[in-house]
């Protein structure tokens, strides 16, 4: 169901603030992380910025691997989103715990979530601002969408596990991208 | 309407992902520019990451003065909103354009919009990404919050005047901030 996505339109799933699961893996063990402090940073390559905090299990498997795949969720997975917020990939393997069917990626050997609307296989391109601020610099390499999934219900987090939900969508005439 | 609210709160606002508008002031003349790539980066005292392109009027206000608003509006505001993101602060003066009403604000000189449910005074505290990013690292200093507007029906732009615009909110059982 999912088709590959013109990188220069990946900007679009991103902007609107989603939450997202952010995949990693290393030696055969792959987990994923629940991140909200994300943002685009260019359009073309994509170049996302997002903080993985030192204290999450994903920092370690991030900064070694360089690599990893954003997943955007919809509503539907709401209750899994804050399951794995709630948890550590250092007691469970959270896609047994959660339900999630790991995917194959293309470019990275972090798995896509199949559950999830779009896919964005990234490569870290920056860590100077690690040290600082736990802010790294990812190139989005590949990116997959669903594309039956028209008006997706993304979860926006307002914290302690308030979210709002996209509901309706205005266009309005507007010549910037 | 709009009372003080405490800067350990202020990531709640921003994490939605919500399309801003900044402020800037510089030499008795004020500006404004839609922007909607920004990220928190911590929670206190709250900093946020930002991009202003050099492309921006604003980008030359904010390096020089170090200092600017970021406001929030919602969905009433959608069409200021988009003219704001089509036209330059060199060419007119927007918040006589769009109809925004200046308020002051209390530790900045850039000034706050009335019309928008939040406003968030910042202070840029690092210009070390700037270079390769147009990436501003603020420190919000003062933040303001009407707090009649319970659930406030926030843009988060998905290109091209392309808004979704929050609908539903849900909580569920959260430990996470």
């Amino acid at each position: 169901m999912k088709r590959s996505l013109a990188l220069s339109r990946v900007y679009q799933l991103l902007e609107p603030g989603p939450v997202v699961l952010l995949t990693t893996a290393r030696d055969g063990r792959s987990n994923v992380m629940a991140m909200s402090w994300l943002t685009m940073l260019e359009f073309a390559p994509p170049l996302v910025g997002c903080v993985v905090s030192n204290r999450n299990a994903s920092f370690a498997t991030l900064k070694a691997t360089q690599e990893c795949v954003i997943n955007i969720p919809t509503d539907d997975l709401a209750t899994q989103v804050v399951g794995i917020g709630n948890t550590s990939g250092r007691d469970i393997d959270k896609f047994a715990t959660f339900g999630l069917t790991r995917q194959k990626a293309s470019k990275v050997t972090a798995p896509r979530i199949a559950e999830c609307y779009a896919n964005l296989e990234c490569r870290v391109v920056d860590t100077r601002m690690v040290t600082a601020y736990n802010f790294f610099v990812l190139e989005v390499v590949k990116a997959w969408l669903d594309r039956s999934c028209a008006h997706p219900r993304t979860l926006h987090h307002q914290g302690w596990g308030t979210f709002g939900i996209t509901g309706e969508t205005i266009t309005l005439p507007s010549a910037m991208p």
